[in-house]
């Protein structure tokens, strides 16, 4: 089954392989010189590599085939929430939306927020090791945690939407939303937004939006958020 | 916030909660006699009731008001997973297929499969946590394990689906899956199914389907699956 491993340190034709990723390509999956090892860099670049360096402290791949954009999508997806008080769940989300298909994730912190900060590192870890599982080559732009203001204020794709609980309005986001587009959708916390952070998003161009009509949990409705957008795009 | 309790131990007139909800009620919640407690019997009905004996090991509820087939779906979702290694990420698949919706699951058991057993203890405890957090009165039906070949024999939904990695089929299961039905999703393991498995399930009617372009893990590829089914059912 084809692996890929993850490396930023790209020269001009040569690789090198962090510590933890020569670890697992090494002593794990015992690879040896002269093996064939796929690695991406995160930002698009998909590379064909022979093991040169069987050293763990310096794991040297020399480039045979490289892609830019590999797997480029025509469509940007930016799903910002509040995340749940159990961080698990946070990096699940993350997980399952980079398996997905996303391009920037936002946390965001309201009146009702559960958890007022992020592990930025273990997020990014997580998003990692879920891009080469998914054989994907980008990492999407992930942000810390900033206020809904400054969120809404700042936020600069051009279809908003914002889910939450108590909504009359019944516009289904797989309905409205529009294939090849730029997207931002703001998911809220499980006490729901207050009434004043719906008005500023809705006087912002965030329109809201419903997921179906299960009421679901934080996490889950980022995943059938990012999911929804997928599926638009793919037919 | 509205919260739901589940008991099966439904009387004429009356409700025992069990001592596990009692706890939750009493304890956590710190719900006193005569307030108002809505429970759910994980067969389609809800109950509002009075809360009559403040005693955890024998906790009374005074049914006021019952439904019967609360929110009662008329599609009827069916996915059978090939269970990943990780117990966790097994359960983490009910729980989200159960807030999404779904009606049947089922554990099977193939070639290439990483677990050969399942806790329905602890993954019934799962549904039914989630079952309360998403506001819903039906529990799903949950199969213990059972081998590939059995199952293909004795699935009985109408319209059949099995998504594999190896596929040049690129039917979407979005574009094809009918509102209104009886379907079954079978998905396979990481390390994929093997051809006979394929011609099996093809000879028995299944049709192979692909859930999208990205290579999703085997709860992702569930969950995934029992979004699109019910997205297709919500329009």
């Amino acid at each position: 089954m084809t692996q890929f491993f993850y490396s930023a340190l790209i020269f001009d034709k040569t690789i090198i392989l962090p510590e933890e990723e020569a670890h697992h390509a090494l002593k794990v999956l015992r690879k040896k010189k002269g093996d064939i090892i796929f690695s991406v860099d995160g930002k698009g670049g998909w590379y064909k590599t022979v093991l040169e360096t069987d050293n763990i402290k310096n794991c040297k791949l020399k480039i045979i085939e490289n892609k830019k954009e590999f797997g480029k999508p025509d469509h940007y997806i930016h799903i910002a929430m509040v995340p749940p008080k159990s961080h698990d769940r946070a990096e699940f989300f993350v997980e399952k939306a980079v398996e997905i298909g996303i391009q920037e994730i936002s946390f965001v912190l309201t009146q009702y927020s559960e958890r007022n900060n992020i592990n930025l590192n273990r997020i990014n870890k997580r998003a990692v090791s879920s891009m080469k599982q998914s054989l994907k080559a980008y990492l999407p732009q992930i942000n810390d945690m900033i206020s809904i203001t400054d969120f809404i204020e700042n936020c600069s794709n051009s279809e908003k939407y914002i889910g939450y609980i108590q909504d009359e309005n019944k516009n289904f986001l797989s309905t409205i939303a529009k294939p090849g587009n730029d997207y931002c959708v703001l998911i809220g916390p499980e006490g729901d937004f207050i009434p004043e952070e719906v008005h500023l998003a809705q006087s912002s161009n965030f329109i809201s939006i419903s997921l179906g009509t299960s009421r679901l949990r934080t996490e889950t409705a980022g995943i059938c958020a990012c999911h929804i957008l997928n599926l638009i795009n793919e037919k």
